[in-house]
Parts: structure tokens; C-alpha cells; sequence
């Protein structure tokens, strides 16, 4: 058995060994101060468990693909776009995103939304929404307010 | 979208539509004052997780498998032993447990000791100690007195 067996949290939602890594490429996606931290990745489980950190005012990227997440916020309040609806999020907060459901995340304006998120080792590149999603998703008027540029 | 995409925290690390279960059957192997709710379990995702509490004082199974556990303290703080070695673990420390490690948690004597524990969907029995396998362990004089009955 590796000494390694354990890695300590760290101040500020950090890990030992545990790389802080960009959330995406930029110009990728849109998006705005995410960033990623991979805490689990073994082949012996078919999922990881990483933890992403929105910084106050930011936002995850409007994407859908045909994965699931399973999100457990971690620290912060925000709100959250599932399929067609927005919703509230804080501290230990579960959220289910199930297959091809479009979902953004938005940190409040005063603090960082940090949220684990449990997903297939294997899985599909996510999709951006083309301008008819959007015109589509806009057609809620919370969903357009939470969607903005 | 159902409704049901979120399920909010509510005090004492519960959750809403949440069930709070038994650790194990009684009787089933050797545990003190342990429950369990399971977060998520979706046929999307190969795996599931869960939330442990162990109440103060009290500790898990000893026990090991084929399958590998990827652990996430969440309240209090206490100890593990995986393998041959006993770590104390605290809030957002991360423990891997690999295939046929032995592994137990214990609570301090202060406060309960709540970790998620991620898993795959599909896996094996847990195996409990033979005689000759605590002979073994105790061979550390750290290990024995981790495992005292």
C-alpha cells in the first residue's frame, strides 16, 4: 500500500496531488472562471469524481451530450439550468443532469460555486447549442435571463 | 424535466427524497452505529454514491473486496486503516481504497464521521477477516490497536 492512499484537503478547496487544471480549452467553449480538479480517475471504477470551482459571477458552459452527471454542490450558492428549468443551488445540494438535458451552472455574485461532479470514465463530447436551441431555451423567460451572454 | 433534478440539503446531512438506511442487516457483520443514504444510482452511471455516517465513537466494518471504494470525508473527522496503515482523515480528505485492501472507518469521540463513498453499480460481497487474517494484521502494533473489538 502507497503512503498515498490519503490526500489531505488543503485550504481553499485544493488537493494534495491533485493538479488545478483549466476547466476547458480556451475558446472552446464559452464559459467564465471554472476551473478542475480530477480527484478520482481509477480504472477499477468505471466513473470520476472531479471538482469543479465557478468563481463569483462566473459560469459553467450551456452544453448537453448524451452522458450523465451526478453534482453535489460543495461550497458556494448559484443556480443551475436543467433541461428547461432554473433552480437555486447551495452547500450539499444534489443535482441529477440526465442524458442530452442542456445545463449551465452560475456561481452568485458574492462567493465561488465549487461542486463535485460524478461522471463515466467514457463518454461522449458535449454539444453546444446551435442559434435554434438557444431560440428555443429562450422561450422560457427565467431560462433567457439565466442563459444571457 | 421532472422536478426532482434537485434535491436539496437539509440539516444534519440528510437530503430531500433521500432515504436514511440501515449500514448493513444487523447481525450481517461486525459495525457500530453506521446508516447510510444512497445519492445516486442511475443505469447512466456505472456508479453510485453514498453517504456514510459512523456516530461518535462508533466505526465500520472490517472488511475488503474485489471492488474499489473512492472516499470523500464530508463532516468530522476520525480514522481509517486501508492496507497495513492508519491514517486520521478530516473534512474534503480524499481516501482511495483499492481491490482487497482491508479497510475500516472510525469517528472520533467528539462528533460523527460522514464521507461519500463513490462505488460501481455492479460488485462483489464484502469479505470479513479470518482469524488468520487479523493474526496478520495485528502484527502492527498501530493496526491492532486500530481493529480492537
Amino acid at each position: 500500500m502507497s503512503k498515498s492512499f490519503i490526500r489531505h484537503a488543503q485550504p481553499g478547496f485544493r488537493w494534495e496531488d491533485v493538479e488545478l487544471l483549466a476547466y476547458k480549452a480556451a475558446g472552446e467553449a464559452p464559459f467564465r472562471e471554472v476551473t478542475r480538479q480530477l480527484l478520482f480517475r481509477a480504472d477499477a471504477l468505471g466513473c470520476e469524481l472531479r471538482y469543479f470551482e465557478i468563481a463569483a459571477k462566473g459560469h459553467s458552459t450551456l452544453e448537453r451530450h448524451q452522458h450523465a452527471h451526478a453534482v453535489m454542490i460543495l461550497r458556494g450558492r448559484g443556480a443551475c439550468l436543467v433541461g428547461g428549468e432554473v433552480r437555486a443551488v447551495g452547500p450539499h445540494d444534489l443535482v441529477s443532469i440526465e442524458a442530452w438535458s442542456w445545463h449551465q451552472f452560475r456561481a452568485n455574485a458574492a462567493e465561488p460555486l465549487g461542486f463535485l461532479c460524478m461522471v463515466n470514465a467514457e463518454r461522449d463530447r458535449p454539444q453546444l447549442p446551435t442559434a435554434d436551441d438557444l431560440a428555443q431555451l429562450r422561450q422560457s423567460r427565467e431560462v433567457a435571463a439565466f442563459i444571457r451572454p
